[in-house]
């Protein structure tokens, strides 16, 4: 699926407790009323095909007008691949390109944005990321609106060329139940991942008359959970999990 | 899947401050500490056929020593089904069973805990519930604890009665793929609400060190979603989302 959304309205309280406690100061009216506007584009496709991973992509411009009249204004946003099963060859290619993308604005930006991908995928309770990275960042309000503006739309053009070769490549792959299988064990934990962590789902779900089906967009059509399952050393399933548990770097 | 646990240490700084928001007074010591003991069973069965329900049951005992030495405890737990599809022959069953247990205590205990359990397995992002109730309580800590132990004692002890002979009755029905997926779409939501809401999973997930396949085992073996799925009106999947958007009562 494919959201494009611009919602405006008055912060909850909650979603206000959950932005000053990642350091925004905002200083509400008497009445405790913070007008705020935001808007932005993402996907998420769960292909069928367990050797095509799921790509998830958000931008996003937030703004929120304080009480004194004071607007602040951030970008957000980040792409990150989620395969089944890694492929270096492929998982290469994803990050090369969104770190040309970056580059071209500044060398320091891939390095701190992957890791911060790497962190905010991250599934606690599990001791593991959501998938192989990418690149995110969020609060982004410097040097000026314009360059942000620049930085995120070479982002977003980098979406087509980072995942689209990788789709082509292994569409036609063919696989086994027990690929399948081991697919639906992982959208599982991409499920516990976006209900219990995601900010963008949470903020939703806490903002009231919000169009759910939107925010639950990005569940997979089928998920599985199995009781204690464990591949077994060495498998292609550990494999992954490995990479998932302590994350690598892909591009020198 | 059943649980049996004891668990014990310091509560976390979340833990405590999702306490305190329900109204409990915990004076911490110095350094922040609170050491608590927590025990219960709990299970969670998913059958395979649509026409079996899905049925929980948790019964838990919490103690708190506070800085001062004081010991805060409570009972709590509760016991409901979660239907596929409606069949009010086995909801009033279900409620009937749950009722004589908490009449022979009190006739004021059913109402007020078959409420507690409408409002508590709420999914608020859905206006649905999860199900069609049983009786759920918390924090129950008077007149004695011999006497609420007595009272769950006689919850514990309905919990066969309520659900085994709708299973019996049911586990041999014939079911066509369309029912099963309706179910699938339901299980979805089940996982939508223990994620999100279920007070029991959110603490545990928040515990440094707790058993993760434990607390998940409550989620189904397999989920699924679909976007922006709507039955037909009058269909039988139409009828039992009217009784989860509109609680009714079964034993009068």
């Amino acid at each position: 699926g494919v959201n494009v959304s611009v919602v405006f309205g008055q912060l909850s309280e909650e979603a206000a407790r959950q932005m000053r406690s990642r350091g925004k100061s905002l200083k509400a009216s008497a009445d405790g009323k913070l007008p705020f506007c935001a808007m932005g584009v993402s996907s998420v496709i769960h292909p069928k095909n367990p050797h095509v991973p799921t790509m998830h992509f958000n931008y996003r411009y937030f703004e929120i007008e304080e009480a004194d009249g004071t607007k602040q204004w951030w970008f957000g946003g980040g792409t990150d691949l989620t395969p089944t099963y890694l492929n270096e060859e492929d998982a290469v290619h994803f990050h090369k390109t969104l770190k040309e993308a970056c580059d071209k604005h500044d060398p320091k930006l891939y390095p701190k944005y992957k890791k911060w991908c790497d962190d905010y995928f991250f599934i606690k309770h599990r001791g593991e990321r959501r998938g192989i990275g990418g690149i995110f960042f969020d609060d982004l309000d410097s040097p000026s609106k314009e360059e942000v503006f620049q930085f995120v739309q070479s982002c977003a053009k980098a979406i087509v060329p980072c995942y689209i070769p990788i789709v082509k490549k292994h569409c036609h792959d063919a696989f086994t139940p027990e690929e399948k299988q081991w697919q639906q064990l992982r959208r599982g934990r991409y499920v516990e991942f976006n209900l219990v962590y995601d900010r963008g789902t949470k903020f939703g779900l806490l903002t009231p008359g919000s169009r759910i089906e939107s925010i639950l967009m990005s569940l997979p059509l089928t998920a599985r959970w199995e009781y204690m399952h464990t591949p077994p050393e060495s498998s292609r399933e550990a494999e992954i999990l490995e990479v998932l548990r302590n994350p690598k770097d892909w591009v020198h």
